[in-house]
């Protein structure tokens, strides 16, 4: 049997997750939306450690003020009596029609500056309660057509809305960092940003992009049928892992939003592997909370709903035990040396070579021996399958 | 009928492309390679202006100095001969076995060190013909398992081989960019840099980002589902977009490399209109040859293969002839500005306007009525319906 | 300029198309539901023939019988007013939560048996209002996990529930014939019946089969990466083509529900080609009426929805116009018998041979020179941009 | 550890899988072609008890009919001494250019006669070495275009030729059955029958349906994002599921055939609890050989062929291991109960009641209280939880 989850383990929850009310595109809610301090406390019942919201999901969107601050305070309240923190605030600018073609790139300019607004508003939110990121999904800025946006002049606007918000923290002097996070499509036919990629990309642009990163979605990825793992990989690389969302989605179609580990299982392995263990060689580590977006089934209850939010919890434990045996394994230390996997931290050049003494280094081209380098086996195989076999507890 | 290409026209052709023996996966080859100098004189006779070429594609693998020389310099005469440039080569560090792990990112050193070499050595022979991109596709820069590869180190690798040859361009005052070309998949079963956005994010962090960009490719886009207009769009964004591979896909599966136009028809129009066009409000433009990168497919004969290459300008013409006409129809300069497309442009907060300015607009927040705009229409589809039926040729 | 679509086009549309209220997975409607009898009238002076629905559509769930008559009785009088017919009928079996888990195949019998008399009821009501087609979408039957179903039981299930209303028309006498709808996933994260093959599949196996065909849909086969076109041939080969549901999909993603042709443009010409010409060499042939089934863009006022059921009915006259001139090119003959297109229709053994007398046949192995006929090529570039031309209306 | 394979597990393999030369669509080969009689004595040291191969793996195309004698009775030399049996047969109609339209479909009637001569022979063949199955995959029949097939052509063509088959073996009396292989693209654009249903759809209208079925391959459907699960279990609902080819896939892209297991590694799991434990409530049960249709990765040498050759057969037995565990655990039977699982096997009316009773039992329909029922959580995902709990080995 799996372990219990404890604080110690960071494991957070969106409370649009749990909370979901099981509405679908092609159906009627199954079940009500869920009290979010009732939320706050089974989560914590849990061993959740975290939980995180769109300010929609605490505030009905169009609260007044005194309505909003009593909201908050009862809130509060459920934090306080459970020790559960708020890890992550971000904003619901995709649910309201106003919203329908986006908000920092709506075509519409009085929507762009209610949806500055809006999220200007949350940041005050998430810096009162303490949460160190700030999550931007701009799940309406896209199009479904391709005459339908002046792409060169989206880009400016969605950087141009970015860096204010940057600006604003900075300017507060507020504990946050932005992380963005991409996704391809649904519910717009193309999302700008669609990949890890793309997002770093406009970040390079950004005045403030020092304290702008990601929040990569395992489903996201997946629905571009793109490798996860290699996702946050480049995304460490470049030191823009600041979050992530753990679920699950089986091949590219709709949005699935599984439990983590009930979609690709050995590719969630694999970023257990990343996230505990870190690159083979070294180099930079994520060490954020562990962070659930999914959504429970609508064929569940809320027994179901919370059978579905312990799942995610007990595959993150088992699949980081296993991960650990897996590096801790001398035959998997000797399969990774072999497979020259240890040697790619060794530059190409060596230290104080020049190009020069490349081009003059005969051994490198000349008397190089094409065909018998090239009859190297990589044992790549092998490698994975002593990672199938450890992910699947069959050595230990 | 559509008019014949002139030079005028700028279209490349890659020797691989209508040079390939068809030869696939699953089956023989059902032509034989063609010779560059007989490809050089026919691309000329149907109105090319450019050729581009792997070095391989010229000069065989393994061929001594003197061989090498003696074919460049028959192919420099074909050259001569039709007034054909060569605008772009790139290196194949793909085909051969020894680049079975990749080139740059080889769990093996010695590969890393020859494969570096190789494609230095073919930066000389680019400057030498006066090429001004030198384009890198990674196929192989990759793994099938997440195991396989120390994902922080290839990164290292990838940008150090990048920047490796950037400076050599540099020092030795050759005018020519380097264009990355990123793909998803296969040959590998994840390849780096699998986006456009994945490379652009990687070049920001060069030292010699300034003369690195991108050769983005229709299919390979398309084969992860994404949009490749808002891709190069991006890129444009950036300044990056440096080169081109227009060809054709049917869907995310393997690589087709069909014709232009064969592939996603409408999608066809929309990167020729901004290629053509530009965005609805100005911006950065791509003024580089019109390059194709397809394979004539393995039911053909030489015929087929002439038929293929006469057929991407052919269609390249008449899609661009419908997008000037496109933008031309007053109709539609009324539907983009009803749509909003021309007012994206404006900046989200005024010249001179602060955070505190905005957050002090009654109008934009306290007193916006977010269900009254929430109404608006956007006619996003009538705007569609006026693009398919000029690409169409319907509203002459 | 398009011309006008009139009753002799036999357009049909959906009521949960125009009427649709453009609420999504991620946001609240932007539109309120259309009164299907407004519905009724704006289609009839757009020039449709035709209406379908979803019992639901018409008749809001749980409605008394009271109330349901006179609902009937209003949308009867608009059909008398307009001209316009129903020619297919639909029964709503997924909005509900009591089919969460299905209809004919939940794992809950008594919801079969409610789901099973809400279809009974509907199939009257269809044969009353003169309908020749019941549609059935079984949009839940499925599973997110794989031992949530057990699959040999659910087809069981799904084949009794079909058989049971076929057999309930025969013995009513109705003049109905059953169209499935096949689907891969969305809502559910797998449906039975996936594709095409699949319901034809099943089909076979029924006691009714005669009375049973199917309803594709562009979106749904195009959701697993298949060919439409070749869909439908399958289905009218089998002659089980009895309805067709038209739309635009853009590559594998989310259900988009785009007008016809707004997704792949050049298939969508493959498509009405084959339904307006038939095959090359004759066949079965489609003559039901061209239905649509798509959603106007929730960034859409009702102008906009109005302007896109406009826009499939261009498209399709627009693309049926360049399909009878493709088919009536004297060149476009020559290159399909250039291609052998026109010869596929000879059997392959000759009238009267006998297998024994193909083995006697030197000339079909032993004297064949598979080298030399393996050089004929095919010219099918060469064809399919004869096509792609017509479809541009470039060859006029 | 894994216990060792034995000949009782009944593993199979294509001789073309161990003994690829790892050439690819855009690099040579890295390995030779491995004799098969080496391959044959080697599978039988690693355990396994069949082989099957194309004509051509055995035979190189064109062998004089001396050598064909003399290599075959090399061949059976080696499974004499091994105890290897050949279980299935099949036919390489697609590797030579004169197939490159296909072969039973060809546009080209020379061809398809001699396709249909090619696959008499290897019927013969099958037979002499006492193979159950005789597979037949059309990789290349089919198209990249829409205009280049006849495509009720086609499938008059493809029946044609499945049937002369299937008559040819009646009439020798040979106790062969046929599997036909779908796949929906690659080598082909579209490939015809490009699913298991479009297959069995097919086989429904042939005179001797009686002996041809299927013979699906999990990376097949795995590429047109169908659940292989569901899709084997169609086929052996329907009796057609003849034989089958275990591999692994990634999401939607080329065709990977990795190792089993190595994809979709919890989909794999399922595929084993079906194939070794049947449905949950009885039913067609699989009994043929367990067979294995991969490649052995490009990067690795002849140790890395024979070490995935195992890791086929040891992923396999540890499935199965945990399959039996999962069915046999008291507390996953109670989770099937509630789920309403075991339940589905009810038909939903009852024994001899007509549709008459059904429209007569109030509580179907007018008495049923659909919000009520509509409450009932399913528990799927705590079901879910517990097979991959079990599949990870995590219960024991």
């Amino acid at each position: 049997m799996v372990r219990k989850p404890t604080p110690d383990d960071k494991f957070s929850f969106g409370l649009w997750t749990v909370g979901w009310n099981a509405q679908d595109q092609f159906g009627s809610n199954t079940r009500s939306w869920l009290d979010p301090v009732e939320a706050v406390h089974k989560l914590a019942e849990l061993g959740a450690a975290h939980v995180t919201f769109h300010d929609d999901d605490v505030v009905p969107f169009g609260s007044s003020d005194s309505e909003r601050d009593k909201i908050l305070e009862r809130f509060k309240g459920a934090l306080a009596e459970t020790g559960i923190t708020v890890e992550m605030v971000t904003t619901n600018t995709f649910s309201h029609p106003v919203f329908k073609d986006g908000a920092f790139t709506s075509n519409d300019r009085r929507v762009r500056r209610f949806g500055l607004r809006k999220v200007l508003r949350n940041v005050d939110l998430a810096a009162d309660l303490g949460a160190d990121t700030f999550v931007m999904w701009g799940g309406r800025e896209g199009a479904e057509y391709d005459s339908a946006k002046d792409l060169n002049a989206a880009h400016d606007r969605y950087a141009e809305g970015i860096d204010t918000v940057a600006a604003y923290i900075k300017e507060k002097g507020y504990g946050l960092r932005i992380a963005l996070e991409p996704k391809p499509n649904e519910p717009r036919g193309d999302i700008l940003l669609p990949t890890i990629g793309h997002a770093i990309a406009l970040i390079s642009t950004l005045e403030h992009a020092d304290i702008v990163g990601l929040n990569p979605e395992v489903g996201h990825e997946q629905m571009a049928g793109l490798n996860f793992t290699t996702g946050i990989a480049q995304a460490l690389w470049q030191g823009k892992l600041f979050h992530i969302d753990l679920n699950g989605q089986r091949s590219i179609k709709y949005d699935q939003d599984l439990v983590f580990g009930h979609g690709d299982l050995f590719s969630a392995f694999a970023t257990v592997d990343l996230l505990e263990n870190g690159f083979p060689s070294g180099g930079p580590r994520y060490d954020g909370p562990i962070h659930f977006d999914y959504k429970p089934s609508r064929t569940e209850d809320f027994q179901g709903v919370w059978d579905s939010a312990a799942a995610n919890m007990s595959t993150y434990i088992l699949l980081k035990e296993r991960a650990l045996a897996f590096r801790a394994d001398p035959e998997v230390q000797e399969a990774l040396e072999a497979a020259g996997v240890l040697s790619l931290a060794e530059p190409t050049l060596a230290e104080g070579e020049t190009v020069a003494d490349l081009l003059n280094d005969r051994s490198a081209f000349e008397d190089f021996d094409a065909d018998a380098v090239g009859e190297r086996g990589f044992g790549f195989v092998r490698l994975n399958q002593l990672a199938l076999e450890h992910a699947l507890g069959a050595r230990g």
